[in-house]
């Protein structure tokens, strides 16, 4: 699909149909996410696919409730690991078999920058991952659109909670839940006039930044503006 | 173009031509930005768009001197207030006109949980609004290469410094960086072999989670895989 009419036409999507996503269709998807850019290439999210009923109600209970998450096919849990330093050593080998670096010295100075970032405190590496995790996250949500799946984006769940129910190791930080599902013929997200934006003269600013005083919303490109 | 061309043909690009990026093409640019979504629709984005000569010399100086920052038509510095309640009133007035939600006494609830929210530590606002304002980022990156226009995101500066340098009041996170300008005719990272990626294998996990314990890389699509 045109990337303009996916970015127009997403919703975020609370209703599906009892569709599941086959296999293939999953898959793609994530490879698409894949591509997304991060810091230094290092990836570091990681996707938990939670499809299985009873998995789903347990995933629902530490979002509060949230239906849903049990309606959609699948939700998926966006992690990301805050250890800087857990692909460095295969990402930068890659650059220099494709020549983005010339040597060894150069790989061993960036594994040194990396190694040196990685003693950040915590909360700074919690930044550092739900930053690249996101830009992964947005790209899923738009390659699922792409292949006619809608999703929801969700914040709204309990992350220690999340933590215990599906076993997550130490280093992982909880960034978002994405649900994805086929779009119910009705769905009240699509149907409905689209929730607005604040516009583009409030929140860009050309060369110094004073922040609007009042937020204003209106819907791009249906409004006339 | 077709969102999996964006996806595919797009790098981050470091080596751009003198062109400059017309008014009218970076204000399309950023009203798509515009429509990404974010928790409870509050984007808490702003962008600082810097061109002026002088001032993208302080800015690459803060970006411990990346020449692309000077070399590009344009950097746009996101940032996110951590102040939750920044567009609540104005986001929940619209969800009231459009009759996402039934009443006002809904609204005042909404309200309510978002002034209990921002009630968080500053590191849990911070996280907050580098999720949200990432969303926004990958969208501008995507919709700035479907109007030709290349760009690279960057982590890599000293944020407060660039804080000082360009006076950003308090209670905005420097997110990152996107250098945005036309890709010089023969810049290598679109003649470069694309970087390795983490196989979906890896990276996604069906039910339970278990990291790999070890990272490959390949190029997905480009390899066979």
């Amino acid at each position: 699909m045109d990337f303009d009419d996916i970015v127009r036409t997403r919703r975020s999507v609370h209703q599906y149909t009892d569709e599941p996503i086959d296999q293939e269709t999953l898959e793609a998807i994530f490879e698409t996410a894949s591509l997304a850019p991060s810091g230094y290439n290092l990836q570091p999210w990681e996707f938990l696919v939670i499809g299985e009923e009873k998995a789903k109600a347990n995933l629902a209970e530490v979002a509060y409730g949230q239906e849903h998450v049990t309606d959609a096919a699948v939700a998926v849990v966006i992690l990301g690991t805050t250890d800087l330093t857990a692909h460095a050593d295969a990402v930068f080998d890659d650059w220099l078999a494709k020549e983005y670096i010339p040597d060894e010295e150069v790989k061993t100075a960036l594994l040194e920058n990396v190694e040196a970032m990685n003693e950040m405190p915590e909360d700074e590496r919690r930044i550092w991952t739900t930053r690249s995790s996101a830009l992964a996250a947005m790209t899923l949500i738009y390659a699922a659109w792409d292949h006619g799946v809608a999703s929801c984006p969700m914040e709204g769940f309990d992350p220690a909670g999340l933590v215990e129910t599906f076993e997550i190791p130490d280093g992982y930080e909880p960034v978002m839940l994405v649900t994805l599902g086929y779009p119910a013929e009705d769905a009240s997200d699509i149907e409905n006039t689209r929730k607005g934006r604040r516009p583009v003269d409030e929140f860009v600013h050309y060369e110094s930044f004073e922040p609007a005083p009042k937020t204003s919303l209106e819907v791009p490109g249906e409004d006339g503006d």
